[in-house]
């Protein structure tokens, strides 16, 4: 198994071309934050706009309007439970994240419904949180998981056994999570100590970067964020973007640990711009 | 076509008078803001602050009063369906912006000509966004445009297109835009790669500043901002204000994107008060 | 007339004693911010915080408790509307500051009258901004005015022409100044470029410090907090804790100015922690 | 009685194992935070995420949801008057903080009635503020105080006179505090100057760092978010978790106190990372 190296950082994040403008840059939609992790939704749109996302609109409940006004002024609200707005987003933009903050309850399972029967082709979702441990507990939304857009889903150790059926005592047998993940159609983002990638072309890469000091409620959100912005803006292939992404969430995270026992979602989000800059190719 | 130089900072940021007083820098009104964008009119508003108007009001949909007073307390806010205090606002300020975040349904073509209807000819009207395509498609707004107030429209090309019917592969056509503009008897402000200024006495003024940081969501509210303070605040020429107003929006980007690989219109309004110090005559 | 010099500051500001809790540096109560200024209440309240105060609470609008606790988590929210704990609060604290974004409205007038019935002669009660106009234009109101408390008004010229009738071409006639001041029984601190306090023994000083940097929506509401948090918790006489609370507030703003081409109240507000250590006597 | 010393922070923060995610540093529930006070609970919770708990959720009254996003997206909420939802995490928690800004009203004393009946015994429960007020006031809440979770009272003087009937001017008098300490069945930390910390083995140890700096409202919540994190997260012995987490707090309020007149409690919040970081063994 390859592991990730800080090459993929200036193959990805290139130098903008002088003649472009928001649109050039892509659309993301966030679909998450129920009232009770509104944050995790907030986070995941902070993220996606300070990694350079062209437009980013955060689809939540309507609890959390406020919140997402204060904290990410740049990013649009979309109440979730407003089907003709939130149907047409779904269907504008360029990359979905489905999940963060979500929850599990029967209001959650509607919103992945309707992302599920809305995306089309051309897109890319993001499949993180609750959602995975929905999908993989229901069989109907099982059945409904778009087949035609590229699907990424992004468990940790606990949601991967429920998706996939792999107890978390035999999630180092990299053949079997790859059956499993080969059976979903989907790239997968096996997330731990030392982060595994799973591609449909039958690659697999390991992440050695990243350590203890994200253990941190929020990081998977954010990392949702910082995966959109990168697949929405990037031209390089999906594989390498994924990469780049994943490599940024966890090298930033390193460097701030040198300073920080422990790494916020927060923190990570602030230094995205100035990591991105030092890093462009 | 004249390019703006940096010389125009000096020229128009004057040191203050000793004896002034809020008053004397001018009251803003930003208009914008539906529940699904209320960052814009925020971002607009907390420009303007940042910017030195003296008294800045957003009017906004109600359901953004805490995200208002949350990220710029030194704003005043105001509900926009609140006729009595909307209209009486409109009256008592200096320069109007129209449109960050107003959305285009039937909410927001009141709003706009209830502004219309209100602006008298000492002020001057700022129409940005969604209120400059509402004014495109809408006969009966395009003939409530005020007349006796000074316009200025700041248009991206698509918004252009909509309302001077020239389309974008044709906007390199500077004459074509002069005459479109001039029959709008309005100033343009045309949003792109190397921003080009059509003022009414002819004069047409091209950005070399700013670059593709710049291309993300807000940055254009936030502009609206800055323009409607060195308006409502400075004595130099309306066309001298204007040009120092866009070169200061792209100049801030241009130096933050030494160190970040997108500049966010938040980060251009947490630098505004050291740059204009920094080019203060 | 003597001029406020920095000496003022030593003077005032002491080590805290070793042995002491949060209770021995005072209580403040502000109350203000209707719906459309909560930001005024806000700004005063951090101030108070920020310059020291033991316990801040801000008495305002409802629809203001969220902005409240997210910007300055250190205060405490009561709704002005829930008679019972607002007369309880105003009964327990040291000082009063009354007016900043209260507005003009009926509902204005009775937060004013309540204050007014329930403050006792050890506490100060500082009038500012609306709420002088309210009491200029209402005899009731000025009839009602405490006149055991320690009042302190703090007028701009315009309120302070409204107070005491004395024409703003007219208020560099100290002398009536002071007839005046001494009238309504209070000190006066008439802001003003170069301002004036008015002491009740009969001093009067001068603001020598100070710039048109401050020229800028909110700056009044945070002297407010400023100057309650050190008459609630310094020892030096009335008089000086009063000039130490005035000179610390422009004396910031005008090192900040050396940076900034406008001062906002939230800037000096993060400056007076370390501006007060560092003028520590 | 011992003084604790700079050693305790070595000996208990550890370089977290690489092997580890965020249910390794445990899971912390802060209960508190009436619309009056939400400001209390979320200090706590702020304090909880920077110093490395793995997850924190703040259940507070329904008023606060908005500020608690807005403020530390990294927490959840819950409304503490949604009795499933409280009482499934009150079970699933390791460490809950009972008090901050919780008031004492008949919500409050259900809200301390709920978390006593689902305590268990693996639990740590930390009780604070005027939830301490109401044990002492209230025989049935005293009766129904857990007898089988580890609990800790963190009062100030007058809370502790309240707790214990000892009044304050006898307070020195050690053995007097540590047989009520006893008769308690619990650790209590005795908030004043030079603080002193009663275990259940015996042990007392005083506090020599913190100081006047710090006596301003909102200490002590943050005081209670920093204990829960440190005995959620770390290994070392109950005693020498809750010390070096008492330390922490007051040693970083001393450095910033270098700089500061007053230290706020978001001052402090904002330094756990880094300190935690330096002094990590």
């Amino acid at each position: 198994m390859q592991t990730i190296t800080a090459d993929i950082l200036k193959k990805v994040i290139h130098q903008r071309p002088q003649n472009s403008f928001k649109g050039t840059f892509g659309k993301v939609l966030i679909v998450g934050g129920n009232p009770n992790m509104g944050g995790a939704a907030i986070m995941a749109g902070s993220a996606a706009v300070h990694a350079g996302a062209g437009l980013v609109t955060i689809a939540t409940a309507r609890e959390n309007l406020t919140a997402v006004h204060s904290v990410i002024p740049e990013a649009m609200f979309v109440d979730y439970h407003d089907a003709p707005q939130f149907i047409s987003l779904i269907k504008g933009v360029d990359v979905i994240v489905l999940g963060p903050g979500l929850g599990n309850d029967p209001t959650a399972e509607k919103v992945i419904q309707t992302v599920f029967a809305n995306v089309a082709s051309n897109q890319t979702l993001i499949i993180d949180g609750s959602a995975i441990t929905l999908v993989a507990q229901s069989a109907a939304l099982k059945d409904a998981v778009p087949t035609n857009a590229h699907v990424i889903y992004t468990p940790h150790q606990m949601e991967w056994q429920r998706l996939s059926g792999i107890p978390i005592s035999e999630q180092n047998n990299t053949h079997r999570n790859q059956q499993a993940q080969q059976s979903l159609n989907a790239t997968v983002i096996l997330k731990k100590h030392h982060s595994e990638i799973y591609f449909l072309n039958g690659e697999i890469r390991k992440l050695m970067v990243g350590g203890p000091a994200m253990a941190t409620g929020g990081m998977g959100d954010t990392l949702t964020g910082i995966l959109a912005a990168f697949i929405a803006q990037f031209d390089a292939s999906f594989e390498d973007r994924i990469q780049a992404a994943v490599f940024t969430h966890s090298k930033i995270a390193d460097e701030l640990a040198e300073a920080k026992y422990v790494v916020l979602p927060t923190d990570i989000i602030s230094h995205l711009q100035s990591f991105m800059k030092r890093n462009c190719g």
